[in-house]
């Protein structure tokens, strides 16, 4: 699969919290997609009406972090000259996290509207990590 | 005070969660930042060490609301007319949410930062009311 | 709508953290209450039982912040002067967070049950900001 | 210790979530407060600066539970019977929650601070569990 | 009920926050999980949809915290020395966070189910008032 | 750096919420941990007061959701046949956890320990990819 090629060089350490520690990282908004996506394919796959709410609970948190996960990418680790070097970057940003609410991911239960987040996401990362490459 | 003029029309009402209800209003984001710029205010006012402690973990988690507010109004209330019509409302989105982080309101205990803070969020607030005029 | 006509002087600052920075706005429990009306009235208005279920989950989420935010202001902002100058005031704070409870909007999808809480916290606002006045 | 004798007969279940399930119980609020007067014990007995921080953090956190778990058996347990019979109650938990915040246990690392929350919090437990034998 | 029996000596007092405050009590695991089971014989007895989804809900946080409540006092409260004198004891809470978790508490309704979780925290508990008592 | 080596295969998924949904990550626990060590390399080269409160609050809540993340993988993942397996496995997570914890990254500021926790969530790693492989 390609869409994580990207990911491989995982010695580089990023940063994320807001002192800020400089440790930022998309995969934490890609794992909670991913978990989605597989939340998805089991409550498609399962008409247990226990089984369907209790995804539906999980599945609104998971992408309630997707969406801050990204969020924090957008505001803490993306600086002005990003931006200006990316011109599309804030739409995609803002479009990836309506994905993750309630147009997308939360408002579904489709994997492959989990997919199409995921791929969103992969796009943020390939410019995130290019960004550190620089 | 000029800054809140807008804010007089309370009556109408906006959306906020994200299923969406439909209810958003940007006086969530404003509140918890006028309890920053007061929180400074005592800092700044007070030496002892244990209630300057307090403060610096209280104002954290305000401005850690502060963020989520505003980033809850970029993603989930504004759409993509709002952003042709105002081509300058995802910089001033990531600027405001950037001046309640490290580089701002969570990093300085300045009550001059939390006024930029406020008048970003109220700038934010005239575009906000304007779309919710249309 | 006559309701929310106590709100309109909104330059007035009041005070909400535990510091306590001394900011308090009855708006946060109300904004939250709108929003639970709002998800009540999406909910009558839609069978699918996925839509359902978010609607269950968030309205919960926000009954819970409802709730929070009364209890602060009858703790942290009221003092004992203002409960001897209101008699029914600690009454009318223990009704209203019931009725944002299990006997209320949270046990309740009737967008009429949410009125009633509104009608509530607009009790409690009148008072509050009488206080302010004084 | 005297103080704690009602606790004993601990088989008898009670009720705390808003379903409601109907299992409440005020040790919640007393672990909590037990612990802050042993934070408070140590944070006087240390004054290493990382340590104090440390202490403040948590005392913090767990003063804001002890307010939680309160609220929830002023709202969700007590019904207007209780509240007449014992017409204190109100004021008995107005003032318990002041004392675990920025008045009493929030704002002070004194433990006789967080005894005197303690104390409280025992008197609502006696009434509490009076109300449960009837 | 001969379940609890050991909880009585309420006036022994343990270590629960991380500083550590050294209040630690298993009570606070067991009141989750006794909610928990309510929650279960309450959704047995009540067909209403709104009222099942509502206790998936609280019946996932409640478990979520029974899971918490037990980690805490596997990391923060036993030692070394505890871990020697009871080989069983790492696989016992093994065993009772996983049957909080989706192969137990979280994923059934059955109130059975529930008390074989009670009956794990019981185990538990019992160790850890022997460990208080040396 | 050799110690991220067994991270190389991100295309693997794994599993992490409690639906289960099957996907789980040692990098969660991993980046909090990374953000810990960058946190306390700051805080040692920085004497301001509030910077360095800053970073006791924020490393305390990267610390907790350190525990948590390899709470969730010991009780979620793993299972009866692993622990067979890697008989020194539960150790192995009661160690890192408590490296997590007070006695370790939360209860200090020196960049050592935060790289003995990161040491240990590598050997857990180690051992998580192997059983992925399986």
């Amino acid at each position: 699969m390609r869409l994580f090629r990207l990911f491989v060089p995982r010695t580089t350490v990023s940063a994320h919290c807001d002192l800020p520690c400089g440790v930022y990282d998309p995969a934490q908004a890609r794992i909670e997609a991913e978990s989605i996506k597989a939340i998805c394919e089991k409550y498609q796959a399962n008409e247990d009406p226990e089984f369907r709410t209790r995804s539906l609970i999980i599945k609104e948190q998971r992408a309630e972090l997707v969406k801050h996960h990204l969020w924090v990418l957008w505001t803490d680790y993306f600086k002005a000259p990003h931006f200006e070097k990316y011109p599309h970057l804030h739409g995609l940003f803002n479009e990836a996290t309506k994905l993750a609410g309630a147009g997308g991911a939360k408002g579904s239960a489709d994997p492959e509207v989990a997919g199409r987040l995921l791929a969103k996401i992969n796009e943020i990362s390939e410019i995130f990590w290019e960004t550190k490459q620089a």
